[in-house]
């Protein structure tokens, strides 16, 4: 069994509300130092067979077809429990 | 200027209906071999100062505050670049 991670961020020039909103509130509840948030999605793709190039490649596809809007989002694709990629 | 991601999913026993209908439609797009998908938030926090014990804890604090539900709702904190923590 495979558990792949991907990881939608809106794209940088994009406007984010959501983060906006919880920039907003986090002063309210005490909290000092932020100067940024940004809110995306995160998917845990389990798959059968075990991790390899192809298996990443097909999740990569379901990320472009399915898991983000390519308009407004980037999408990294990574194995759980290792570091992220880039953001594309 | 450090970047923490809090990534927070739903509670393994929660019912996860957005995951479920992702599930449902990656074969109709062609994709197989899929056993399950779980969909949950992810948010980049940017702070001024160097990355540190006491920013990590102040990000954790914004998880359990503001960030996730936690009757329903696990989450995780990282330093943008390294490999996730344990979900908790």
């Amino acid at each position: 069994m495979a558990r792949y991670v991907v990881d939608v961020m809106p794209k940088p020039e994009i406007l984010d509300p959501q983060g906006k909103a919880v920039l907003g509130a986090l002063p309210r509840l005490g909290f000092a130092g932020v100067s940024d948030v940004r809110q995306g999605k995160r998917f845990e793709i389990e798959l059968e067979g075990e991790p390899s190039d192809a298996l990443l490649e097909e999740v990569r596809a379901m990320g472009e077809k399915l898991l983000s809007n390519p308009v407004i989002e980037d999408f990294e694709v990574h194995l759980q429990g290792e570091p992220e990629g880039e953001f594309a």
